[in-house]
């Protein structure tokens, strides 16, 4: 799947707290780690010991921080965010840390996830006369933790407001200088734990741990609230919440995280070269050349290709699309009959590769199907003789209600097509996904405990308008000989 | 006093409520008419009967909004704001309109003034479970109000919470699409109210109203609440506070508004020739030549000119300081000893005009008197014989806490010093500022009834760390030979 | 005349020659002066003696320069220039000052004016090979200058070159660290020289000369070349080109110089004060109340109510139209129906002025008349019972080749209308010009040392297309009842 | 190599002639397609059979040219531009194509390369009156084209400029609407011809051909001029020079080259395979896992994995090294203390890949050292039991004269030191190059026929200050035991 078509993850998120040292370069660095998390905002809140300090910015992390920026954030503790476009439009009031002043002091809020009952709880606080200033889950959360913080002291609040908000987050908190990370109790979106030096670190993803050169203790565990020590000496944890069954999202795995990140004991790197072996396993095919979607596809043709490679030493591994990396925001759309000879601007097919050959271009998932028809043309017009696409996840059949911003049910085109319809549609000769209890197995996760929304149509959380307990299986391939092994 | 150096104004506030048209033109092109009031932020919160849009941003009005960001704003009412500066510095979650929504709809509020127990209202409400977001006052107001409409129609909300808040203000504010304008009960900051052919307009200055083709109907009554037919089909007025004298700011009169505006039935030109001939009346020198400082002396010494002309034919009044208008925000300014020379690039000095000549300078008032010394400097190096300072108000003594950012009491160069030492601090020959009964006379106020906190120290309202009953009353001459009249 | 609508005069120059001294910095501010005479491009060359550096961006003189390029500006003796924009469009390889090398040296020009034979010397000097990157005069005088420097002394070789450009100009030359300052044989673009304690500076307009706090020493004259000694020391004289009569622009004096500057020893803002003095002694009109244009007709305005007042000591001179300085580039133009009511965003008129009375309203000149159909207009609906128009200049009835972007004849309003027609077509009671020969008394000048082109169709140099011999004489003056002198 | 401390390539040209269509667009994709080779400013020359029109501007192409600048570009012929800054710094004029106007017409030229005799051909034109506005070559072969344009035709102009011009250069040049290619008698930079549906095109590489979905016809051979037909029927070719040897740049094959560009009928990744084979055959070394430097040894460490393989299945090849790809230009570079850690921000060792196990690492080239230092660094703190370097290419030990901004001999880590303490001032293990004659024979071409100056010192032109017998050769390979093969 190419970026720009695909599921956007709408948050990162961070916290730090050091013995010495000023948290802004070390959470700045940190939001350059999970840019890839969202590049809408970026913003910073810290505090010094007396008082909180922000910077929220629309753009990149390098766009929205100026050194004068960095300096103004005084404190050795902080919270960071990295942040996509909500369905309400982007502004800089939804870009976040959000931070409130209240009684008993302030709170600077960070939040990765996606709440099911954010409405219902508004209605409740603006019964007892509170006013929001955004549509935002966040402020809601907010709102909540510092009304429950006028008679209960922090852990105990916390739980309170765990105990009222429904669906998936993966928070990091500032009360005053105190830095806290909650995952929620399904543990559906990632959060972690890392050691500095001189302190501790929270992060979506492990790989912002390394940018600090830090070692990742472990996943904060679902239901769990980390609080980090003002002077970087050490964390408590605290389980608030145990569930029988998680909700990770396994999509993680498959898309979002970087490959250099370890979730779940597992480096993503591998779980996707694990994902491609399975892919050749389920439905490898003998063919001329291999060759991924890039960057997407690189990891699982990289494990499929071994795979192949296992049993048969002649099949060739190539790359065969090359990505011009300087297409950018700027650019110029061409006109309508130059569009799809356009596509080249982004994708070059390299003929010799292609021409006259038979070709598996592994992918790791279709969402709208745009790109995958694009590629699959672009290979016949460079010459191939078959196309057969190879997808490292299942069918995305229906929305993301977790966090994601995937597409709705309308543009997803395997939400109301069967694999064979799919493979019509982006005219491959053959069309394989792979099937839900290889991704399980894949990325070691029992089956139950994967959040499969997206992919089964049947929720974690009860949402709106889904049923809780429509579960949708098919076919995950269509059309080509499978290969001998 | 040279802008730049002046006093400044913290705020415009307009609102419009029409019967067909989309009020975001009208609202954008009054804010143009009273970006001298503001020009940090600019915002715009309309409400189209369902739902609130908003646009807010740091700059210049031109600037701020774009032709897609007017067409967002959707909806045939709205408010809208200008700001200046705090003191708590300038960022995006400080500029106005602010918007929240809460129980019982959408609230925006555009705020000019200043209140004096912000501390404690905040401090009440957090105790309450309020959590904020920024420091500004009118962040609180709006809690404040959100809460008194838990369980109270509008008018008695509204009444409420001005029972509560203590200080200057004008408001402009939104309840879903009704458009109201309060005033505060002494009726510190001015807010007025104006017909268009479909509608009706609250704003700060009558001069916006102009700019829609609209008649100025009258001045908001201080203390009084006006509430505009959201189809703009009239207005409804409950005068919800009476007090038995005002405190109307005369410096509105005297520096902040629009020549063209026109404040308690008076045109701010004419108040201001007014005040003019009253100088002249007072304290006139014969000298060669009257020459305003520009732009700010220009009416006053137009005033003092007429006055001086009809004893005596032969006073010759003359532009001898030229203005360059392009000197603006990106200038690099002057080494330390270029830095004298440069005053030049603002203001120029014509020798001719000057040279061997006796000179009356003419401005509006003098705060920290760095433009002052400078400008007679500039005319002696210019060859005046003499220069005569003739200042149309009294001296600033004391800063103002009801929304103007003058300066501080350690900058006022009056604030310490007698005028016979501010006249040797300026180095003028002789220096007459005018008397405050002169001031209350030309603007046809009764002296009681206005604020007169910078020129003597006593203020309206109970200030930390002022005495309201200190008064500073001192002689405002020194040096010159009265003028014959 | 409001600016924007009116004449855009082509460019600003200067060159300095210091002691000791960078000339960066001088250069910067006196560009600053002359920011009115050109808005779309700044530029600095300088010279260290070993190099030459140069730095030349669109935009106002503060927006092209930052701290860091003043500093690479090394040398104590440069040239300056700022522009408009030219009929070929405005980008960056217009912009001056033009830069080029060649067999002996650096040459750098900034030229204020207009060439006639342009295309004829580019043939010539292309057939001896030259290559041009602009389609611009400057750089057909470098490349002239330069080759004429093969095989002259500079003397002789610019005094070649001012042999065969025909037109007007006035430039500014840095010839290695060498600067140099021209003047057209008949003197059209205007050129001073002033004295600094520290050297020698050559501007378009003595109010830059000023700006550096130094004295002006003269204008230069027509056919002189003055050459400014390295050091600062001195300069040197060379009247290369002697004719009978000049051809001085008299719309510098009416309209594009500043006020404060001084030409031909006469100081402008008098010379407008005086072309109000002679408007009211050729058509002085009796009415309630005298206004000018804010601000081109201020200076004419009190010239024409001081002679109104020495026979009638009720006229009533007053500001009645509140000009809103805020007014830029960013504005968004309101829409079709909105258009009218608009102008009043620029131009407020003040009711109480205006309302019930008769109005003599003063302008500097008109071109397209748009501005003044649009200010009579705003004032009728102000309530004025008349509109009488008086214009400090003769009706402007043909375009200009001398270097000033006025209009084409298609656009002129009077170019084929009678006074009566004109009048006619702005709505005005009535309407007077001023005649030539009061303008030529006014600014002190012959009537046969004038370019009275733009006024009368004649033109001092031949235009292709243009006849020379034509003159246009017509009545200046329609409707109204002379005032008794 | 990681870009960023890499050789910087200074242009990309391209040339279009179409029948019927706007050449703007065409230009501006294939400009994308190349802006690898120039990231400082982007430019595009068209010619309508009428007028040139032109547009430069500094930055990215995105970013260089909104919409509008596109449709000013008319006409269906043109050329265009891609930059890196020269070593006299980068501004506007320094920018191209280069646009100059002639006695017989007008001229464009866009250049990539280097002359070496530019200074005695700029004199020589100086001395016949010629005067530059820059610094650059392009220039200096405009004018001297110009020049003999006037008494040649076109083919013999061109021919009479290439015999005097000496150094590297692939240009395109438009006269009037005619569209030119020329490279150097020696063919040192690349460029090549290519066929679309409706004309044709000139281009430095053959991706940009791709991207307007266009057939490769073949390289542009050394001393070759190319002229387009104006309405893009045809093409004609011209061979003015023919030389004994070719001079082409290898490093074109090993680093600039986009992968899926063809040059000399060898597709750049394919050649980059055979490089990392033959680095395998002559010092490949048994190790735990192999890993390429991302993105720069990809293609090389997958073409060593095979070969490896070919012998011993269990060599592991995997993506060891992760890159973040949102570090920008506006990056806030980490402090001194800092800085070590940092450059995992760019790019993250996966420990589990890393630690505790013997690791091939391969690059395609080494030049300053920097950057491997930092590599091999980052790969021992992830527990590295060894690390050995790989590269793709022989020692760097002397400057690029013909137009690769390579680094100063100061600078680069091999210019002085050999092998073996290259190897100990990067901290491998072990260090091996690729030897010349396995460059040579990879990419398909003799010895004798490729520009071998910064891996021998010795230059195809005559060099001021560099012998050009200097051929040095010296081991490539320091330490590591060979692999059995």
């Amino acid at each position: 799947m190419h970026h720009g078509e695909g599921p956007t993850e709408k948050c990162g998120v961070v916290g730090v707290a050091l013995a010495d040292r000023e948290a802004a370069r070390p959470l700045y660095y940190s939001l350059y780690a999970l840019q890839h998390r969202g590049q809408d905002s970026a913003g910073i809140v810290t505090h010094d010991g007396f008082q909180q300090h922000g910077h929220v910015e629309m753009g990149l992390v390098g766009d929205a921080f100026g050194p004068e920026d960095l300096e103004d954030l005084k404190g050795s503790a902080g919270i960071g965010h990295v942040r996509y476009p909500t369905e309400g439009g982007v502004n800089a009031s939804c870009a976040q840390p959000f931070s409130v002043s209240f009684k008993s002091g302030a709170l600077g809020l960070a939040h990765n996830g996606n709440l099911v009952n954010t409405g219902e709880l508004r209605d409740e606080l603006e019964s007892l006369g509170h006013a929001f200033t955004s549509d935002g889950d966040t402020e809601v959360i907010a709102h909540d933790l510092a009304r429950n913080l006028l008679d209960s002291d922090l852990i105990r609040a916390v739980k309170r407001t765990m105990g009222r908000i429904h669906g998936s987050y993966a928070l990091t908190v500032m009360h005053d200088d105190a830095v806290l990370g909650v995952r929620d109790p399904r543990g559906n979106r990632p959060l972690c734990l890392g050691e500095l030096e001189d302190g501790y670190v929270l992060a979506s993803e492990s790989a912002a741990i390394d940018t600090l050169d830090g070692e990742l203790i472990r996943d904060v565990r679902p239901g769990e609230l980390v609080v980090l020590e003002s002077d970087g000496s050490g964390y408590d944890s605290y389980r608030l919440f145990e569930e029988e069954t998680s909700a990770h999202c396994f999509f993680e795995h498959v898309y979002f995280a970087r490959p250099d990140s370890v979730i779940d004991d597992r480096l993503v790197y591998e779980a996707r070269r694990n994902l491609g072996r399975a892919l050749w396993d389920e439905s490898g095919i003998d063919t001329d050349v291999v060759m991924p979607v890039p960057d997407s596809g690189r990891a699982f043709a990289s494990g499929y290709a071994d795979a192949a490679g296992e049993v048969d030493a002649d099949v060739e591994f190539a790359e065969g699309l090359m990505k011009n990396r300087y297409v950018g925001r700027t650019f110029i759309m061409p006109t309508q009959d130059e569009r799809e000879r356009a596509v080249r601007l982004k994708l070059n097919p390299i003929r010799s590769t292609v021409e006259g050959r038979t070709v598996t271009l592994i992918d790791d998932s279709i969402v709208r199907g745009t790109t995958s028809t694009q590629l699959v043309d672009l290979l016949r017009d460079a010459g191939a003789e078959e196309v057969h696409l190879r997808i490292g996840a299942p069918p995305i059949v229906a929305p993301c209600y977790m966090g994601i911003d995937m597409a709705t049910r309308e543009e997803l085109v395997a939400a109301d097509r069967s694999t064979e319809e799919v493979r019509a549609a982006v005219g491959a000769d053959s069309l394989s996904y792979l099937s839900i209890d290889a991704v399980a197995d894949a990325i070691g996760q029992s089956r139950a405990d994967l959040c499969l929304g997206c992919v089964t149509g049947a929720y974690p959380f009860d949402v709106d308008g889904e049923e809780t307990d429509r579960e949708i299986d098919r076919p995950v391939t269509s059309g080509g000989e499978p290969a001998d092994d």
